[in-house]
Order: C-alpha cells, then sequence, then structure tokens
C-alpha cells in the first residue's frame, strides 16, 4: 500500500472528525451555517455584504473569513456591524475543520443566528475539506469564463447551490449561459442556480428568498419552528 | 521534530531535484520556457494563444497544459497548429516538476524554440511548486480586483513578470491600477508589469517584445547569438 496516500487518508479523516464536532456546537447553538467558495475575485465578501444588508435587521449574523494574508475582508464583515474573525491560515489555500474549530471559540455562538464563512478564494482545494457547516455554496462569476463547471468539477461538484455573480457585466464577455449551467446540471442534476450581481441587486431577492427558506427547514430539522429570527 | 514537515519537505525537495533535471533537458535542447499562472478565468489560454499568433510565424512553438478535467485549453493550442500536451492531474490543485517530466517526454524538444506551460488555475498552490523553466509569469485580470497582490502574496511573490488582462473592460470595473501595481511592487521590487488585453490586443506589442529579449538574452546566456528564431 502506498504510504503516502495513507497519510493524506488519515488527515482527511482526522478533519472529518473534527468537522463532525464543529456541526454539534452549531446544532447545539442552533446556527445555521454556510460556507462560501469561489475563486479568488469572484466576489465573495461582495455577496457576504449584501446578505448582511438583506438579513441583518431580523437576523444575527456573524462573519468567519479565510485569507493567506490581510484582513481586508474580515474588516469589510466587521464595517457593517458584524462579530467577525479572520483567519489567516498562513500559506494554507484552503480553510479546514480544525481553522473553524478555534475561529468558532471566538464567537458567542448563542447570540449567532446565521453563520456566514468565507473559504479561502481556489476553485481546487477547498472541496476536499469537510468544515462541518450546513450549507456549501459556490460563488461563480461571469468574467471566469462559462467553461468552468467542465474544468474544475471537484468544486462544482456536491455543493448546494451556485451562484453566478456579475451578471451586470455580461455585455461585456462572451459568456454562453446555457453552456454554464449545463455543465451545473451534468454535475449537479437538479441544483439551486442563481445568477446574481452584488452591484446591480438582480437576482439578490432571489438568493436571500431561497436563503432565508434554507434556515428556516434548518429549525424545523431541529425541532423548532419559524422563520430564521 | 514534526513528523508531517519533514514529509513536505522531502516532497518539496524530490520536486525541486526534478524541476532541475527538467530545466537540463530544456538547456540541452536550446528550449526556452515559460510557466504561465494564473486565476481560474484570468485568461492564461488566451495570452497563449495570443503569444502563439504574435510569434508563430518565425519561432516554433510547443504548449503543455495542466487542468483538473478536459482537454478544452490543450485542444485549442492544437487548433493553432502547434504541439500541445495535456496534463490533467486527476484532482492536483498544481503542476509538478513530474508532470512535466512526463509531458516533456511527449515532445519533439530538438524542434522547439518556446515552450508555454499552461499551470491549473490557482492562486496558491502552483507557487509552491518548481517546475524548472525559464521564466513564472502571473496573469492577473481586473475582473478579479486590485486586492490581489496583498491577500495571495505567495503567489505574486518571486514571480519574473505580471501581467494585469482584461484592461479592456476596466470601465466596468472599481479597479484601482496604482493600489494594484503598489501591491506587486512592495512584493518585487522593480518587476516588470504589463496592463494587457487579449481582447482589445492593448499592450500586447510590448508583452511580446519583451518575451522576444528574454528569450534572445537566454540564448546569449546559453553561449548562442541571435533573437529566438
Amino acid at each position: 500500500m502506498n504510504r503516502q496516500v495513507t497519510v493524506v487518508e488519515n488527515i482527511l479523516s482526522a478533519n472529518d472528525q473534527i468537522a463532525e464536532r464543529n456541526r454539534a456546537t452549531l446544532d447545539s447553538n442552533r446556527v445555521f451555517s454556510v460556507n462560501l467558495m469561489a475563486s479568488p475575485g469572484a466576489g465573495k465578501t461582495s455577496v457576504i455584504t449584501s446578505t448582511v444588508a438583506a438579513l441583518q435587521q431580523d437576523t444575527r449574523i456573524a462573519g468567519i473569513d479565510g485569507d493567506l494574508a490581510t484582513s481586508i475582508d474580515a474588516d469589510r464583515m466587521a464595517a457593517m456591524g458584524i462579530p467577525a474573525v479572520q483567519i489567516n491560515t498562513g500559506g494554507s489555500c484552503h480553510l479546514d475543520a480544525l481553522m473553524l474549530n478555534k475561529a468558532l471559540e471566538q464567537l458567542s455562538l448563542a447570540d449567532v443566528d446565521l453563520l456566514l464563512v468565507e473559504n479561502v478564494g481556489n476553485l481546487v482545494c477547498p472541496s476536499s475539506f469537510a468544515l462541518g457547516v450546513h450549507l456549501n455554496i459556490l460563488i461563480a462569476s461571469v468574467p471566469e469564463g462559462d467553461d468552468k463547471p467542465y474544468k474544475y468539477p471537484g468544486m462544482y461538484q456536491g455543493v448546494d447551490a451556485v451562484l453566478l455573480n456579475k451578471i451586470d457585466v455580461l455585455h461585456a464577455f462572451d459568456f454562453d449561459m446555457e453552456y454554464f449551467e449545463l455543465g451545473v446540471q451534468a454535475l449537479n442534476p437538479g441544483l439551486m442556480f442563481m445568477p446574481i450581481s452584488c452591484t446591480s441587486n438582480e437576482g439578490m431577492d432571489k438568493w436571500i428568498g431561497w436563503l432565508r427558506q434554507q434556515a428556516a427547514d434548518y429549525l424545523i430539522s431541529l425541532g423548532e419552528t419559524g422563520a430564521i429570527r
């Protein structure tokens, strides 16, 4: 048996065990949690700030932001008045369950309804490391091109929804929406797919409505009723 | 001593040894070689096809393309009439020296002046794996945003030039060129920085001229004279 493969398997198994602990911690605090993944510059932080703006009147939100360096993104969350924890991965290309575990310790989870986790900008590695959150969302963007589901199947497969951001600049790019969605659906038949723009706000109502419904369903699954507070 | 760290160090050391072998193979065939790295969708393949179009009249070019899946990009190179080898990394987030080594075996290097290597779309991992090529180029793009040098310093540091692609859509994005270049120069004082557009061709003359000069300098360093043929 290949020794290196064994090491990788052990690391993933350890990660999954911590992810399960994260999930238990989140559930015991009734915190609905969302992991946002994307290529660098697709608009993760913009989606988060737009989502915070739409929900923060009636929802207690917290943010955790993963970056190789800087606290630019967590600063943007904190500027909106929500508790935000920055994880500097120190060169690592993804968040893992242990990093999230340490970040969760820095939040007062009893005071949080919705946790938004911004992963490291990367269309490959984050898909291999479960965090223990309730939803995994992939944010694509028009300027990246319509062939990305075909070229990065590991990331596009197994997510709970795909947002296609920056549709306000569709006119400036040679982007075939039908070809893109075909790739998404081939990897995830029936997946929720939402074209949006954080600049023009087009499509944001549908995303926010869908997210509210997911959060409500989550509370029902825990034996509670009612929408996200 | 940490056992996991040792394993990683050994892997990198093995990679570097193979990278040195690749360099020797390339030099013995007088093949000037360029590794193009970028975020997914920044335009690596477009830069390559534009470069091939500009140089193929008087330069024998070959391409090696790394992707998780599909041969879309190598097909685009082959469609231009140049020998192209596709490396499907099978999920790996970067090219490494061994992958390049195997791909080099599939090319008739004696008939190649310029080798263009397209890395996996990723702003993190490829920077850790030397391939043995002569130039490492980073292609950024306007839609990614002007904060990327600050957020992905490992990738921006240590490259030989930065191309900023898609400047034809600058008007559609809130992109501060000065802030971007400040980040690039802070990490690499004096680095060659070239804004370009593969759509409008703006800036391409400068890039092609610079690349020709680098190739000529390379031949001189080998004890030969003359521009790239």
